[in-house]
Order: C-alpha cells, then sequence, then structure tokens
C-alpha cells in the first residue's frame, strides 16, 4: 500500500496556489530503515529479537544512545501561539510550519524530526507534556510560541532537560543576524563593536538578537518596543526589564525614530513601517536588516538609497536572513557530538561557520549564503559539534 | 548528510547476535515527501507559501485533514510498563519494541507512525501527555502498558478524542485469536457458539480475548487468574468483577485445571506452564492456543498429542498469533475511513477479515496467514473501513 492517499476529486478552489498541491495528504512520511521481508527479519526487527536489545537497554540505559533513533531525532514542538506572522492560529493551523521545518532538517541536514503541535497554550501543560514525551526525541526544536511564553518555556526545559533545546524563532534568527551582521560590518569596513545598533521589537526574535550580539561584542544596542525605546523610566518586567537594564548605553528615551538618527544599523523583528524621513536620518555606510515577511518594515528598495547593506527575510531579494542556514546545522552538530545543551558558545560558533561560508565571495548583495547552499549545514554541524566538544558538555 | 551514523568501532560484545546489528542506530528514519532543489521549492513546502496553508487551516479547521500529515500519522505510545514478557522495563528500554511496531506499520499498511514512550507511569499524567500532543496524528495505538491501568488509559482516551485509540495489548491480540478460533472451529466442525473456553490470564489480552469472544457469540466462557478460576465467591473489582459478572455460566469454583476437564479451547495468555495431564482432560478434537512468548504454557508437542489444534506465539512454529496481522490494517482502514473511533464493530470486522484470507488452503497447521501475508493488511483495512462507513463514524 502506498503511504499517502490519491489526491481526491475536488472542485477545486486550490487549485490556483501550487502551495496547496505542495501541502496535498502532508509532507513527511516515516519509514523504516530494515527490510522486513523474512520471517528472520521479522525476528529480529520485533518479536522475539528486539527483546534481547530491550533488556540489554533496561540494564544498561547508555545503550538506548546506540541502538534506538530517539538520540538523532528532533521534536518540533509549537502551541500555535505566534505562527509565522499569522498569530495565535492553533496547533492544527500550525502543523504545515511544523512539517516544512521537518522536511528541512531532513534535507539539509539528514536528521528525523517529528512535528509535535500542542493542545494548549498553557506554561505549565506545555512543560509537563515535552517533559513526559522527552525520552522518545534527541533534541527539542521550539517553534512559533509567543512572548513572553516562549522564554520561560525555553527556560524551564533547558533546567530540566539534558538533550539540546532551542527556541527557533529566538535562536535561529539571532544566529543568523549575527552571521549577516559580521559581514555586513566587513563590507563597509566596520568592527561591530564600534556599530551603534537599533533593534525594533522585543519578542522573541528581538530579544535573542540583542542578547547574541551583546555576546558577540557589540556595544551600543537600543532596543524599541510599541511604545517606544525600552529605557529605565518605562515600568517593565521580565525580559524587558533585562533588556532595560543590559542596554540603551546612550539614554534615549524616545521613539524608535529618534535613536535611529545617526545609528549605524536597523534590525527590524517587528513588523510594521519605517518612513524613509527616518532611514534618511541614519549614519553613513548603513546598515538595515529588515525582517518582517512578507512585508519588510524598511521597503527595500527605499532602503538601498540610504543603506550600503539591505537585507530582508524574504526568498526574492537578495541577503535573505533565513533561519534554515542555523537549525538544521545547529541540530546536527549538538546531536552528533552528543550535547547536552545548545549553549550560548554553540550559537556564537554556528554564525561564524555561516559567514564564514560566504568567504572571499562577499558583496553587499551577498553576506549570507543561500538558504539552498548544502554547505551551510555541514559547516555550522562541524562547528557547533566542536564547540559542544570543546566545552566538554558532550557524552 | 546521511540520516544515520556510520557504525562506530566497538570491541563489541554484541556482535554475535544480529538483533543488535538491526537495532544500530535505530530503525526508522524520518523523510521530506516533497524535494527542495530550488528557491520556489522551499518557497511552497516553507515560507511564505506554507503561510497561505496555515491561514486556510486556521479560517476551515476541516482542511487539516486534507493539507496536513496528522490524519495519516499513528502515535505509538508506550509508558514502559509491561514490555513484550520483560514487565516495566522503563521508556527507553521499550523504544526499540515501539520503533518496531512503527517498522510493520510502514511495511504492512503504508502507514507513517512514531514512537511516543513516557516519562511518567501515572494515569492521569498519561492521559494528559497524550491528549496534549493528540492533535499531531491521526490514531493513538496504546502499547505494553500494564493492567488494570490499560483499561483506565485507554477508556478515558477513547472518551475524549475523536480519533482512533486502540491499545494492542488487547484488542490486536483479540483480534487474531478470534479469527484463529473462527479457523480453528471449522478445522474440527464446530460452531464457536458451541465451544466451551477457558481463557488462563486476566490481564489486558486475556480480558481484550474474552470480551471480543462474547461478542462473537461464544457463550461457555471461564477465566482463570493465578487465583484460579473467577467465580462470584471471589472478591475481585474493575475488570475482574466485570469478568465475575459475565464469564463462568457453568460456575467453576476451583484452579484453572479444573475447568479444563473436557473443555474444548483452552486459551493461554498468562505465562506460566500447564501439565500434560490436565491438557489429557480435555475434550476430543481439543484446541490448545498457548501464547506466551518465547515459552508457551502448555509445550506445543506435547499439546498435539491430545489437540485437534494447537497455536502458539512462535514464529519458528505453524499458526503463529501475531497481532502484525491486525494492527496495520486496523489502523490503515479506520483512518482511510476518516473513523472517529475503533468500534467492536470493526474489531470483529478485521478477525473475519483476518481469517478469509486463509480460506480453502485451512488446515490444522494453518489456521492464520503468515504474518508476512501481505494480502491481509488490505483485506484487514478494506473490512475495517467498510465497517466503519456502514456505522457512520466517519468524517
Amino acid at each position: 500500500m502506498s503511504g499517502n492517499p490519491a489526491p481526491e476529486q475536488h472542485s477545486d478552489r486550490f487549485a490556483d496556489d501550487p502551495a496547496f498541491a505542495v501541502h496535498e495528504g502532508g509532507k513527511l512520511s516515516v519509514a523504516s530503515t530494515r527490510p522486513i521481508s523474512s520471517i528472520e527479519d521479522l525476528a529480529l526487527t520485533y518479536t522475539p529479537g528486539v527483546a534481547r536489545v530491550s533488556s540489554a537497554i533496561a540494564a544498561e540505559p547508555e545503550l538506548a544512545r546506540r541502538f534506538t533513533w530517539a538520540p538523532r531525532v528532533v521534536a518540533v514542538v509549537s502551541d500555535g501561539t505566534a505562527v509565522l506572522g499569522l498569530g495565535s492560529i492553533g496547533p492544527a493551523a500550525a502543523l504545515p510550519v511544523m512539517e516544512g521545518k521537518a522536511c528541512l532538517f531532513a534535507e539539509f541536514a539528514g536528521l528525523s524530526s517529528v512535528p509535535i503541535v500542542l493542545n494548549t497554550t498553557d506554561v505549565d501543560e506545555i512543560v509537563d507534556a515535552v517533559m513526559a514525551i522527552a525520552p522518545s526525541f534527541g533534541g527539542i526544536n521550539l517553534e512559533d510560541i509567543s512572548a513572553p511564553r516562549c522564554f520561560e518555556i525555553e527556560d524551564r526545559l533547558r533546567e530540566r532537560l539534558d538533550i539540546p533545546v532551542m527556541h527557533d524563532d529566538q535562536h535561529g534568527t539571532a544566529i543568523v543576524v549575527l552571521a549577516a551582521l559580521r559581514n555586513a560590518a566587513k563590507v563597509v569596513g566596520r568592527e561591530i563593536a564600534d556599530l551603534r545598533v537599533v533593534v525594533s521589537g522585543a519578542g522573541a526574535a528581538g530579544v535573542a538578537c540583542t542578547k547574541i550580539l551583546l555576546e558577540a561584542g557589540v556595544v551600543d544596542i537600543s532596543v524599541a518596543d510599541s511604545q517606544g525605546i525600552l529605557h529605565p523610566g518605562r515600568e517593565v518586567t521580565g525580559t524587558k526589564q533585562w533588556l532595560v537594564e543590559n542596554t540603551n548605553p546612550e539614554g534615549f528615551a524616545g521613539t524608535m525614530m529618534s535613536a535611529l538618527a545617526g545609528a549605524d544599523v536597523y534590525l527590524g523583528v517587528s513588523g510594521g513601517s519605517v518612513p524613509e524621513a527616518a532611514i534618511a536620518t541614519m549614519a553613513e555606510n548603513a546598515i538595515v536588516f529588515s525582517l518582517a515577511n512578507p512585508t519588510p518594515e524598511v521597503d527595500p528598495e527605499m532602503a538601498a538609497r540610504y543603506a550600503a547593506v539591505v537585507a530582508t527575510g524574504r526568498s526574492d531579494l537578495p541577503n535573505q536572513i533565513n533561519n534554515v542556514l542555523a537549525f538544521p546545522g545547529v541540530f546536527r552538530g549538538a546531536i552528533d557530538a552528543g550535547a547536552t545543551a545548545i549553549t550560548e558558545e554553540m550559537k556564537l560558533a554556528a554564525a561564524t561557520a555561516i559567514a564564514d561560508v560566504v568567504g572571499e565571495d562577499l558583496r553587499p548583495d551577498y553576506i549570507v549564503p543561500s538558504p539552498l547552499d548544502r554547505r551551510v549545514a555541514t559547516a555550522v554541524a562541524e562547528a557547533v559539534a566542536a564547540c559542544a566538544r570543546e566545552q566538554g558538555i558532550t557524552r
């Protein structure tokens, strides 16, 4: 029997959009890696042979790493509360995105992964559900979970699990942004430590980008949410309070636009729209990363009139900041090394590896590799695995 | 990159047992059914194209049946408390068995399935975890969960979920036993309604076999646990109380052996050992199904001296009662029909379909098809789907 049903005859209102044809019947399949064509095959893959393997693991749990698939399979977990730019659309509607991530894990990193969409948006219940199913998996990729819940969920799972856990909307984006900024700085002949950066958006991506840029040596970052620049006069809590305490050394207190005057870098991870007048006030040789998708916060054609380097999240424009450059290689490297976590150092190593793939071909319109560049996941995996081994967090 | 790591160099204490080589690196892989070789592929499988599919599902949830893989993927869920004959060995050690089931789902029914082993043995937590992840799946195959917890877990999930849920240790076994008994009765020229049956074992399999035999028209069944025949003088609760009220019309009150005298059918699903003297007391043309594995309760060679038909759970003997004859086709049929449950009628239809595959080839040593017979899953799936449609429980 075949795995997927024959496409049904629909009087088809979806026929005009090829995205629906690609999704007909779903995008994944699970296969046995062992042929079962004889009674002997059956007796080794299943009973009675499997009982000897199970007994061995029961006696010596570490053998599960060798004789089960779990250490090499990633759960792609979402509660459907912050799906792409679509908002809280629930688990069923989030599933095509999670299947898409699993397709990319398979395609770019040769990694098996399984979409797990959750019937709850309660933080405790999400943590409990992931903890309950965790022995089935070798890594947890959290996806499209709204802020600030995503921070707590990731923190609690990282604390309790000894396998790699990463919220990709935060760290995948941050890794690729750092890679892009390293190369953009090279294009304009600057050190990233000397750049003044304005981040528009204090959600999952904005917070993680800010953190990784600080770790990478950027000193002057201001972060704006919808109420303006985060500064000590704002009454905020949690992650935003952390931003108040750790950013904005110049003490900006107004709108995002006010901080943008004279800034070197604009990083948009917020949606909305930035007027030409504001971009025109940026410093010479400015860098504009405008990641809202499908409509960037800054019109890329307009931005090109003022900035030396422009990047977006769009696949039809140059310099696409696409998470697929990061997450397949990050998990592949962590899993290959038997890492018990994904550390900040491993993320920094991943960013450097992505930037280095560009190498001598660096140009203003080629600061990050193409998302189809097969060298990237390999380079990232090797860098991440090497970093994990250096840190001594491998099994 | 390849999906599985290269076999490592081990000074290998597992080299002598081919079961371990078969399990090296695990037995499953997840693949993308859509190639991603161009930016356009990426833009349809993932962003931005996937957003249009997610939006459509958000607006019209039933579209998830068409445009995601969930309706066609089965979770194989275990807490590792009753794994084969090995007892409570935990989730990691249970995983090779669950992977094996997933291999069989793929191989015999073309169905994707995912092993989910749980880090808890608490009934409430198991139900909560399965409910939380349920939107990811189109069916739940419960596996190797100890009695009586398995009864409550299955009941609660069946009540709360509108997808097929089946505890295979109960119902897979029961379906194949009924199929085998139908054909064994034919061999000896009897109607199953006229047979006196003794069931040894009141755990998951014993209870489910008893129930399906009663539903199929067997009237005279006595069930024994380790304390002897279940009868109204015994102080028992729950499922055993149900057995007291619904079996043993002749009022046996002693040991299993006492009920065996003159019985037509012995069904062993308990382990332990039945002496020759007891089998010798059975009626003429007796039927002996002794399913403990690897050591049947009744020595099959000895049984053959007294019984007209002998079946076991072993792959190296004729008449293997193997669940693989049932579960792949049962789930495939339920899923193909879009059934909202697996009903008793669907199980009976599956048993008839399995028995019918044997057809004209029926012999004392061929009462059930070979577990490798590819006709079985197709026949079972068709019968189960047709039954679901007749019952009007399809979407």
